[in-house]
């Protein structure tokens, strides 16, 4: 019989260092609303190569650069000067396929660079399906990483991360013993039925609402695309798995 | 009309340092399983004044010295060559009144101690009514800060959280924008019931089972004592507030 892998969630990027990861583990990354949806967008509209970069000064050192898209976000909001910002409906078009793109965004980057050293992908609800069958052939551990909002838990992170751990769970090739895995398997149980109003109280969800960005929101909860993409890092890239 | 005050939920000790904390915040440390319900009941049978320290060789220095018992845990167990463990029940004897009790834990008295430049005061299901009360009538915002388990999330001391959590904004005088007195709040209503059975997947109340001590842990959920003591920090030492 197979032996069964490990899954731990961490909640945020700043309880990563107190988990006992080793080559054996993969770092599944999440960051729902919206970087990692974005990702998967941008995959699958044709970017070839998604460079995760932290501060917004290292963005700017690609402008101009042949073939490079630039997006920052900062508090939801695209940057000045920036080609694109974090909304999954800017990479919806043909002018990028073939590019590379150069994203830094609040929490998401954040997330994916303190992990780095491990191996990491990074999922959301267009390509989980893809993700749930990678992870169950990879027979490796998982880490499903939240990259919650500025350092503290966010709710949305731990559904999809709830949802996740639940899919692997009834795969039966996995066990836990780790409480944010109860926990954020409960509260997707909780919101599945409806997402969205189940959000309506959270606080990044306020803030795309207020921003007029509900749309968004919508998207990366149900979106209208699948993707069998799995975004994976290799070096500082994120590269088509 | 009085002003809403803001209410928090820092789910490790590891995030605390996120959240903004003014001279106008209170800290509520919470270590349900076991060490604030400990802090609770020795109060309760009469302890003078609690110390808590964060090493054992710490903890070491007081042995000896008048009027005071040692305390001492790591990994749920009591240290050897100690007068006390983290257990309430060794707590309810004659013994300990008037005494200072000097405590090492496992977590709690790591959350205690990151916490110590603000206004900390201790919580457990024996004095949950006493703090209520209090932190009502504080008129101050208020942190509630789970200690977790070696910096990761535990599901006991979210449960505690979202209870109190919970009163607070159903005495109006509170308002959150915080995701995890959401998740918190919605777990102990998913709980409440049953949080014994509840917690029967959870990391705690399977290590303190294997180690024989379910007795404390339905003491912890269920106590059969209640106490008006809120105990509070002041300076190096939890007093009786």
């Amino acid at each position: 019989m197979r032996k069964k892998n490990n899954l731990k969630i961490c909640l945020t990027p700043d309880n990563f260092s107190n988990y006992h990861i080793s080559d054996h583990t993969l770092v599944v990354v999440v960051d729902l609303l919206r970087a990692t949806t974005v990702s998967s967008t941008a995959f699958h509209y044709g970017i070839k190569e998604i460079i995760p970069v932290q501060g917004v000064d290292k963005a700017r050192e690609y402008f101009g650069k042949e073939n490079h898209i630039v997006a920052a976000e900062r508090n939801a909001m695209a940057l000045e000067g920036f080609d694109y910002g974090n909304s999954p409906f800017q990479y919806m078009n043909d002018n990028i396929k073939g590019k590379n793109l150069v994203l830094t965004t609040t929490n998401g980057t954040h997330a994916i660079n303190i992990a780095r050293k491990y191996k990491v992908i990074t999922a959301s609800f267009i390509n989980i399906d893809a993700v749930l069958d990678f992870l169950i052939s990879s027979s490796k551990d998982v880490l499903i990483l939240c990259s919650g909002w500025k350092g503290v838990f966010n709710l949305e992170d731990s559904l999809f991360a709830g949802c996740l751990a639940n899919r692997l769970l009834l795969s039966t090739y996995f066990e836990t013993n780790c409480d944010s895995v109860l926990a954020s398997s409960r509260l997707y149980h909780q919101s599945k039925d409806n997402m969205f109003n189940y959000l309506s109280e959270s606080a990044h969800r306020k803030r795309l609402k207020s921003l007029n960005m509900e749309r968004d929101t919508k998207f990366c909860l149900t979106p209208t695309i699948k993707s069998s993409i799995i975004p994976t890092l290799i070096g500082e890239k994120l590269v088509r798995g």
